[in-house]
């Protein structure tokens, strides 16, 4: 008897700081839960116990899917890369071993430029699921922004900027953290987004005029600056993806926002979409094709 | 009776992780002390004590000239900024409070664009106290790379760079912290230099390469990619500076080494200064000229 509603399998985005589970009915949630206890924190024999600890509440035996860091070398259990070109699913997923039916879908690589990723694999097939037939170029805004370029169902290539993470650094842990006041000046951020997007190169000296302006001037815009000189410089070095594109930015809260705001001004066609609704629908079509190959 | 030999005054270097002095007879060291105790570790009221903890056992009541961000609002004191264009040693130093006699050297400020130095100004004049007459530009690798145009004994502009930081930040507290072996592999710096130096956009996309290579190839040349990724990067926005100019870095151990590697690549004339004689040199003649406003 299980504590949830009645469900078929359970979606599962372990990512490396946060777990999040949902008891799936066909493509519908219906019950969903999440910890802290990402793939960073854990040990490898500690990922069924961190599971458990979500799941066995709900009662529930019902099979898992997961994608994300997960399945990487230091997770759970490595599901080994798949190469581009390649559509965003790979057809077999790699078992985790304990006792519950724990599937994780493998991560997908690109040999030159060198390039990984992990979780968002998951996230294009669910766009596409959503939007088939859809082609032009996905940007996942995140910790590590991932850049897609899709054709006919397959990933044709993809580049990774740490722009996330370099705001988390520089915002957090840098002499810059002095000027990060929160004010949502958005003139600010245009304006950085124009200037490195035009003059990559600004970046270098531009990041300590964020401090200096503080300083000598009062300025009080240094997180919008901040946050405007980085994704310019990563729209600089994404010129191949986005130009002449139709882009989709698959995002959530004030980065998915920020990635759109600083696109419509250089893209004809720029499309949003909920990071979760397309997580979950990617999901279920991983849990679709496992099905079928269990029901054959 | 002074626990050191004789002298007449005293050098202090004191930035923001790190305190510095030497006794000084005219402009030649006799003893030398340090400590910890850094600008950035101390409220206002505690400089007084760190400075006696290493000029107590010397028994000196000898005038102290300091030099860094001793002197920034956060210091002991603040010693006001004096705006280029302008010589490197303002002509008044600023007393801090206390019962020993204490001289702090004020930084200097750019209006546009927005920049601050402390501590640079005093290098820059004891390299132009070792080199008379010498119009050009200076390289201060460091947290935050300064770089000066020098005309005539006057600093007449500067920038700043936040490389050394930034490669702190990203090779202990990024996801690039896995990729960095120390391997010395000259080839992928001067290699990595010449991809940002010549397409700074790039820098966006190549970092992560840096993760990406190590996890697929096993690449064990991160350390040195991302300290060619991140110069070549402040060469590109530099280029007014060092193009068709006689550069001098001021430099010490690996950073300086790496700059001046790298910029032998694209300037025909490269120099290398000692950082601890020139910062020497520089108290001294700050030193010099407050002795002739005592004695006349």
């Amino acid at each position: 008897m299980s504590a949830v509603p009645s469900h078929d399998w359970i979606a599962c985005d372990w990512g490396t700081s946060n777990l999040r589970v949902w008891a799936m009915s066909g493509g519908t949630p219906v019950a969903e839960a999440g910890s802290d206890r990402g793939m960073g924190s854990l040990a490898p024999d500690e990922f069924p116990a961190a599971l458990d600890e979500l799941l066995s509440p709900w009662g529930t035996t019902a099979p898992v899917i997961a994608c994300g860091m997960v399945g990487a070398r230091q997770g759970w259990t490595e599901a080994p890369y798949v190469a581009v070109p390649c559509p965003p699913l790979a057809p077999t997923l790699t078992a985790a071993p304990g006792p519950r039916r724990v599937l994780l879908i493998p991560g997908i690589s690109q040999s030159s430029p060198p390039d990984v990723m992990r979780g968002e694999e998951t996230q294009v097939a669910g766009f596409l699921a959503l939007n088939p037939g859809w082609d032009g170029v996905l940007c996942l805004p995140g910790t590590h922004t991932k850049w897609v370029h899709l054709s006919a169902g397959e990933i044709v290539s993809f580049r990774t900027a740490m722009t996330g993470e370099l705001f988390a650094l520089l915002s957090r842990a840098s002499v810059l953290r002095h000027a990060m006041a929160e004010t949502g000046a958005s003139d600010a951020f245009d304006a950085a987004v124009s200037e490195t997007l035009s003059r990559p190169e600004r970046l270098a000296s531009e990041l300590f005029s964020i401090r200096a302006g503080h300083l000598l001037e009062g300025r009080s815009d240094g997180r919008d600056r901040l946050s405007g000189l980085l994704i310019g410089a990563e729209l600089a070095a994404m010129r191949p993806y986005w130009l002449g594109q139709a882009v989709a930015v698959v995002g959530a809260g004030a980065p998915g926002r920020a990635y759109v705001r600083a696109l419509t001004t250089v893209c004809a066609q720029v499309t949003e979409a909920r990071a979760e609704a397309v997580t979950l629908a990617g999901l279920t079509a991983a849990w679709r094709t496992w099905k079928m190959t269990q029901d054959a």
